[in-house]
């Protein structure tokens, strides 16, 4: 089972995940940004082995993926499930990937640093990933010489990961808050506490089914256990805020409420060709009518909607459907992969 | 079975009803705009006497109905039938109603002339229409002593139904041209020919559902065979222009075609809240799929769009809930009744 196929019960669904990135670099290379292929080379082979030859025989079973080596389409796909970033895809040097068999805990190799440990966990589960994630570092760290300044802490390619190299995120779905607009004004303020919110794919990305991405920005001068403590703090009270305004719309507006989600549910049920974005838009409905209770699935028929936007991004689709798609083809084919996979509602 | 539940074929389903009607007075009393209370009861005695001791059976058991002694609802409930006109609502004389059980025949009295003979029939079918409407003519003017001037022929209240005092109308469905924008030319270039094009329920009202009445302006110095003629030939014309822009849309874009009809039925078999002129437009869409064969329902499931049509409008609506309702509570109640008589698809 893959980490995101879990069930989700931390605050409605409203929190989607959990992820901790850990940027390190090896202290004798160059940063990858002037890294020759040689080299690069090189670094991949060092990292890997040192997971190959970790004291924790699960670690070092994880998967070595040769970026190379595979489809841009597998690499996208990749993206869209969140194990690489995006600009892993762009790869300039030789770079390699290194995953754990349910995906939550992944090791990009020459990405913008030489390491980027990634570790994902369900729901508001910060410390769980964390913890994940120092203990791959740990068994790499046994083994790596890594460039470490005593008074700055991690050195990073990029000035603002250095010190802890941490960053944090959740994956929220504000639906409500969005759809009132309220959205904006928590967003302009949550700056002030060293935040950032992002698009589903992270920086430049749209926001896309109401889901969003909120990180610290700041790595210098905190520990991680401050960077998260802050985060989950401030996390929860977005989360408050969307909890009130969905309060407010089955208090006042419920009818209105349940003709959006029901409308929403018959053209997924019914379309014929669907774009990403309007899935996106349609499901998020279905997601929130379903945690409020609008809308019932039969129990054994619980679906997981996030796993489903995820399945319907371009290039999960085509991994789906075993083929290349034009963005024509690919719209008929979301539309039928949706109209077999939303199950039917009980009244 | 009233006549507008019959099976209709006529192209496709695209000419939904013709209809004659007839304006006669008369001759020893004023027009109704200047009828006293006592003459209009009196005009209404001798037209309705004239009919309970017609010749014919059947016609002599039509029923009468009293303006004033039905309520407003069961007024605008009939004029969403077709069976009155939006002014004999607003009577301001007594006026009363005489009716065929099918209600394909009906004599307003006191409307804008004392005598409306109206005659309704499914499809493309003026001459029976006229036939009918002859008939209890014929009767009438039997017993009544109609304003008639040799030259001039039948006078009327309004001068542009001297002469032939008639009125023949269609009722068509035009989807394919209004969607394309192809409909305003046609009936820029209608005028030419005497024609004039007005929405569902006549003189300025809206086109809704796509629905629109195409009749004569002229009834001077032509006969009536030369009106429906001509009326006939020039909708004739407009039907082969929806019929080219149909099998245009299924020639080039079936898929989109189809995901606009498939989305209208998702739509109207979840929705919660219907406002009348959505209902119009989606319940136009399914019925131009079911005639394109776009989508199908079981063959014991027939439908009959436009009767469905009918029975969502606001005084139907209430009629079919047996209480009155405010708009809210109507959109509801609309929603309901489709989602409940909207048969499931067949794939």
């Amino acid at each position: 089972m893959k980490w995101y196929e879990k069930e989700n019960e931390t605050y409605h669904g409203i929190i989607i995940s959990s992820r901790i990135r850990l940027a390190r670099n090896l202290r004798k290379y160059n940063f990858p940004s002037k890294l020759s292929d040689d080299d690069s080379i090189k670094v991949i082979d060092i990292i890997s082995d040192a997971i190959a030859s970790a004291s924790d025989h699960a670690v070092s079973l994880f998967e070595k993926i040769d970026m190379q080596n595979i489809s841009q389409i597998d690499k996208i796909a990749m993206m869209e499930r969140h194990i690489i970033s995006p600009i892993f895809i762009r790869d300039k040097i030789p770079s390699a990937l290194i995953l754990s068999k349910d995906e939550s805990l992944s090791i990009m190799i020459n990405e913008e640093d030489h390491i980027r440990i990634q570790s994902m966990e369900i729901g508001m589960n910060l410390y769980t990933a964390l913890a994940n994630a120092y203990h791959v570092d740990d068994l790499l760290e046994e083994k790596l010489d890594v460039a470490f300044d005593p008074s700055l802490g991690y050195l990073t390619a990029c000035p603002t990961n250095v010190g802890t190299g941490m960053r944090a995120s959740y994956m929220i779905h504000l639906p409500a808050l969005e759809t009132t607009g309220k959205l904006r004004f928590l967003l302009d303020a949550i700056g002030k506490f060293g935040l950032t919110v992002r698009g589903m794919h992270g920086e430049g990305s749209d926001a896309q089914g109401s889901l969003f991405q909120i990180s610290n920005q700041i790595t210098l001068g905190v520990t991680d256990e401050e960077i998260i403590d802050n985060l989950t703090s401030v996390t929860k009270q977005i989360i408050e805020q969307e909890l009130v305004v969905r309060n407010k719309l089955i208090d006042e507006k419920r009818l209105e409420f349940e003709d959006a989600v029901y409308r929403s549910y018959g053209i997924l049920k019914h379309v014929r060709i669907l774009p990403s974005k309007e899935a996106m838009t349609l499901l998020s409905d279905i997601k929130l009518g379903l945690e409020l209770g609008i809308i019932k699935t039969a129990e054994e028929k619980k679906i997981n909607i996030f796993d489903l936007m995820t399945c319907i991004q371009p290039a999960n689709l085509q991994k789906l459907q075993h083929k290349e798609l034009n963005i024509e083809d690919r719209d008929i084919a979301r539309a039928t992969f949706i109209r077999e996979n939303l199950p039917d509602l009980i009244e």
